[in-house]
């Protein structure tokens, strides 16, 4: 690529983004968007406007506020995760200025005053020498390509190696620390969260005969807990009960949106209204004409007793060999779920519970050998899906450079030149199939890493995001380096077998102009939508406008979400990856980083506070994850630079293996010295006071399926004699 | 090596067994030599020749009294540590019998009727193909050396891969139920052990100023365990108060020597006797000559106020950062134990507490980083050790065939053939060297391990034994097959290199009969002397006649030791890998395995009821290393199988990859399911009752090191102001 097409790519993307900030900023403004740009702030209680004048007037208004809000005001808006999202993004950012300040003004007039591109173009056909070059662009100067074999300048880009992971480690172990801190401040503060007084027990033993699954939790915790022990909820299977719930919440719904709507037709020339009406068949299109308000009330009718009927069956007869056990301590709960309590390993596993909301019930009552069978599967299945993708892509990478494969095997000239095939070869299909395949993956991911068995959403969230990042990492950097210099050297390659190593190295200061347009294009559109949320915008206002009828669905049609990790991280983590591997190679590379997160760390901080709501809370557990991905890519880095040095026949780079080894050794002490207040619950946290006595009473409420959940909260106590047999059921034997 | 000479050294072995075992006899059953053979018995209190009569008289009874003890007689008479280790020579035992049940009959037949041998002659000289069948003695025709290439008998060799592997699932699988069990068993005994009651706390952080270490644990620990922590002790460096204590101990010793020197002296013509003197100065040799009894009082005299003194300051200003904290119930120890305590790990280190006589007082106060520095370096220095010892054993393993050296390289003759240099290159400097090296290994090896940082005597013996266990796999098995096949195939890789691996793989079945004779030997000779004790028993009469004065004195010189598992279980661990990997390739060899753990289950039985006093009680923790370790030998055997079989040209070796993946997996599962309760202590074992009100004073005691105890026990409330500020020091700041 040269430098004009390289510019004009990424002035275009400019300009787009630039259209779509004024966009954002223009709409923004007016009051009837305000559940798109603001919902998290209206679904707190508050007034988006309210002390924000300035902020609505000015186009840059909201980089202000983003700018001005505190630490405290993200945790307030989004909770520790977004925080600890937001200390990622800046981390990075850091990590590349760092390393900018000092690459910058070293590295690009170290390799723009070589001649190693005319020199290895002079060796291999002397004849082309003096045109040559004009061959190169600018661009491609001030690459690390350009510096000539053997040349005392590469010291400069070895040591560059040595700055760059210096700056990481220093980066990355402040950030840990903060991290750890606020994770620690999170869990001692002295609100009552339910998660933090209960333990989740798995492998419950088959009980005898006589007693139920709840009878045997409630025996043995008691006794190994005499003083601290409060009670038990055991797992049922709950599938039919809430089948049943759903019904009638749906009939519910359906009779709030049939009385809107009655409501509204109730015009000056129709006092009465029309009573709305639906067939009760197939998708309301065929069966009996009936009043929807009256049908639904009687199905209601109906579906209650039956709910209820169920609801006694499930927790008598349909527990499952898993239960969340009640401390009345904090401290008792942390120090329980870290203790091992039998005596073969199989049996009443311990961990600590999960909030209510993320809880994964299905998985809950998977047995440790299914969960570890389960696990071996899905990973294959993702080695699978990780290594013969590249497949497909590496086709697309072939397709999209046809024009270099019809230079270099004239023989398909017939068939590319027709014009037909060559469209669709060059447009259509593999992008499609790239980009339904890729917009699938992380729901696959998603799916797939449910299925292991993990029993909170925010674990699978981490899991899925963890496969992801393998293979967009594998695919996107790893293939297409590779593709590249395939096709590209497919000729020299079958003249010159040799030649491989060295197209190899010559091919990666080539790809490095791809990947920076690719991060340009990636922030600049992608950034760009992100913010205005035109997307969101549209579907909102016709689901407005044609479908919602009533308030609930209004508020449904706006309701925002959450940030979305399993995605967003992943794909920072290959701009991190690229950025910290062409670091040294192509420098220019590093402000095109540094925008990146810049304007990522500024617009993730803006939605934090006014889009997204979290589902979750899990306090930053995805901290050690992001932490480790930065590590594997410094180590991708340093390994692609030992790899890529010698190829200038420069033989000092084995200087970068005690690097190498610093990077397990840094890896190995955070891991060491923070990673279990990740993990578990330090009891030092979990000591703090509360603010109030802990309502023992809600906290055991909260963990009570939706479905299963009696309609007074008096009748919990007939909940809990439903489940045991001693009262219950012991007369009838 | 033919069948005759074989059989000589097999018959000499036995011949000096019988020799050993009919002296065993007579030796044990005279009196005078009942501290030699019976000192577990005697330190127990019991009279070793009660209710033993018959033991005594017929030659057998000590077998007899062996196979009849229960394992409830060997827990009481060497703990559960000796217990397990017999467990663990009884499972092999039973492996190698399943396997022998199936293997012997099968494979002998198959592999004796076939003629492999002659017919790999016959390929490589034709014109010797008649007189070579006498080349191949009995013992070869029996080895999977003699089946032909790509022969359908080579089916039932791979099929006894799995038969063996399978036999060794089952067994392990069922030992380590059991030793789980006896694990879970002795732990909830309703005996009180110190430490139970206590946790080891490492890293302590630096405390502010105004407070001791001793404070701050305190503190630490009372606010997080309010209502079970009873007292802590902080570890002090007392090497200085423990020097002064000894040289009171040796005082004491001495006068309790002259005392008995000076009562013997006291014959009928001196009935005053003289009093016993010696020199002052070095080694008693120069110097004034005094009295020994008067000095020696003097001394102590001295040196009483001095350790007073420095008991005092050692217990207020030498504070290391490491303490005992003691609970007041044995599951709180347990659960605390268990519980991360501080938000950054390299604070507050917990974990179980050792017994008190087994703690490695100098380690407790390194800190986390120094113990993974100390583990690095250590571990590279075994990793050295264990590799290029390699050099020296394969020089040795070289000159032992010097005869085929001088055959093969005639140029050596010259310097081979000078009488003197012949005998001492074969017979005395290599071996000694050899000798002298393995023999200060273990010590070595015990040495490293204690350096790494390691808080307890057992932990320490297991990490060595570890060691010395892949020390001697690799040096030993590994090494020496590949030595005697490097050198007797040194002219035919000169010739034809591509011969190589062929040369291998027939140099497999003759190394089988090398190491069938060293298992023979190794059994027969060191399981003689090992009952026998001969050692033991000229030492001990030896320093009762010449040496000792006092009833101390005898005692000390039959102090009988415990098993030293560091080097007992991998020279087992030896056998069992030879035995496995040669299984199939020459079955001949499972016999003399059967041989081996059959006698040294039955030697080790009596040695544990009768000999050795265990001088700690680890509760087992020995066996998921022995199970690793026979997992690991399998894996070895599975492998070398894998690399073998093709040899053969018979290419379905690929069939025992699942084998190898089952191992891995078999491992896993048993590590998953039955390590935690080894690794920690679960509640539920915990839970159970005592058979006393623990009394908290004693087992605080227990902990406090020799030389800092206060003479009077009631002192004990001075030694816990000494150490903490608030008391003790608070008044003078």
């Amino acid at each position: 690529m040269d430098l004009s097409s390289f510019l004009t790519s990424v002035l275009t993307s400019f300009v787009i983004f630039v259209v779509l900030v004024l966009v954002f900023t223009w709409l923004s403004r007016r009051p009837g968007n305000a559940p798109v740009y603001y919902p998290n702030v209206l679904l707190r209680g508050l007034d988006p406007w309210e002390g924000r004048r300035r902020g609505t007037r000015s186009p840059v208004g909201w980089i202000q506020d983003a700018i001005a809000a505190s630490e405290d005001d993200v945790i307030a808006a989004g909770g520790i995760d977004a925080a600890v999202y937001l200390v990622f993004l800046s981390s990075v950012l850091s990590i590349l200025v760092y390393s900018g300040i000092v690459l910058l003004p070293v590295l690009l007039p170290v390799a723009g005053t070589d001649h190693g591109l005319e020199a290895s173009i002079g060796i291999d056909s002397p004849n082309k020498s003096a045109q040559s070059s004009q061959d190169f662009s600018a661009m491609d100067r001030l690459t690390m390509g350009n510096v000539g074999e053997k040349s005392e300048r590469l010291w400069a880009f070895l040591l560059s190696v040595y700055w760059v992971s210096f700056v990481t480690y220093f980066v990355l172990w402040k950030s840990y620390k903060h991290v750890s801190n606020l994770r620690a401040t999170a869990r001692s503060t002295p609100d009552v969260k339910p998660e933090e007084f209960a333990v989740l027990v798995r492998d419950v033993p088959k009980p005898s005969a006589d007693e139920t699954i709840k009878d045997s939790v409630d025996s043995y915790f008691r006794a190994l807990h005499p003083s601290t022990y409060y009670r038990s909820l055991v797992v049922t299977d709950h599938t039919k009960a809430d089948k049943i719930y759903q019904k009638i919440e749906g009939h519910k719904q359906k009779i709030a949106r049939a009385e809107a709507v009655y409501a509204n037709s109730k015009t000056e020339s129709n006092p009465e209204g029309t009573k709305p009406t639906h067939k009760t068949g197939f998708l309301g299109i065929i069966g009996k004409k009936v009043d929807t308000i009256e049908y639904c009330s009687e199905q209601i009718k109906e579906l209650l007793p039956k709910l209820e009927a169920e609801q006694k069956t499930t927790l008598r007869d349909k527990q499952q060999r898993s239960a969340i056990v009640f401390f009345n301590s904090r401290s008792a709960a942390a120090s329980a779920s870290q203790t091992l309590h039998a005596q073969v390993f199989d049996k009443w596993t311990v961990m600590e519970a999960p909030e209510p909301c993320q809880i994964i019930w299905p998985n809950l009552p998977r047995s440790i050998y299914e969960r570890q069978i389960r696990q071996a599967v899905v990973y294959t299945i993702v080695f699978l899906v990780v290594f013969f993708y590249m497949i497909p892509i590496t086709a697309i990478s072939a397709v999209t450079t046809l024009e270099n494969l019809r230079q270099k095997l004239p023989f398909l000239k017939v068939v590319v030149d027709q014009k037909i095939i060559k469209t669709i070869l060059e447009a259509y299909l593999p992008q499609i199939a790239l980009i339904v395949f890729l917009a699938l993956l992380p729901t696959l991911l998603m799916f797939l890493s449910k299925a292991e068995g993990i029993p909170s959403q925010s674990h699978a969230v981490r899991a899925a995001s963890g496969k992801y990042f393998y293979f967009i990492v594998f695919n996107v950097f790893l293939v297409y380096t590779l593709g590249q210099t395939l096709f590209k050297s497919l000729t020299t390659i079958i003249n010159h077998p040799a030649e491989i190593v060295n197209m190899l190295g010559n091919s990666l200061p080539g790809a490095a102009t791809f990947f920076l347009t690719f991060v340009a294009l990636k922030f600049f559109v992608g950034y760009g939508l992100e913010l205005s949320r035109l997307v969101p915008l549209i579907i909102f206002h016709l689901k407005r406008k044609y479908l919602c009828k009533t308030e609930d669905e209004v508020r449904a049609a706006w309701a925002p979400g959450d940030l979305g990790y399993n995605t967003r991280v992943p794909n920072d983590m290959l701009i991190v990856t690229l950025v910290l591997c062409y670091s040294v190679i192509a420098p220019l590379i590093i402000p095109f980083g540094v925008a990146y997160f810049a304007l990522g760390w500024l617009i993730a901080k803006n939605q934090v506070l006014r889009v997204y709501v979290p589902n979750y809370e899990s306090n930053g557990r995805m901290w050690p994850h992001m932490h480790t991905r930065v590590i594997v890519a410094l180590l991708v880095y340093q390994i692609t630079m030992f790899g890529y040095i010698p190829l200038k026949k420069f033989y000092y780079s084995p200087i970068l293996l005690p690097l190498i080894a610093m990077t397990i050794l840094f890896a190995y002490i955070c891991h060491l010295r923070f990673y279990p207040a990740f993990a578990k619950t330090p009891l030092e946290v979990a000591q703090h006071e509360l603010k109030e006595t802990p309502n023992m009473e809600a906290i055991y409420t909260a963990y009570i399926p939706q479905c299963l959940k009696p309609d007074k909260l008096e009748d919990l106590d007939v909940f809990e004699d439903c489940q045991s047999h001693s009262t219950s059921r012991a007369p009838s034997i």
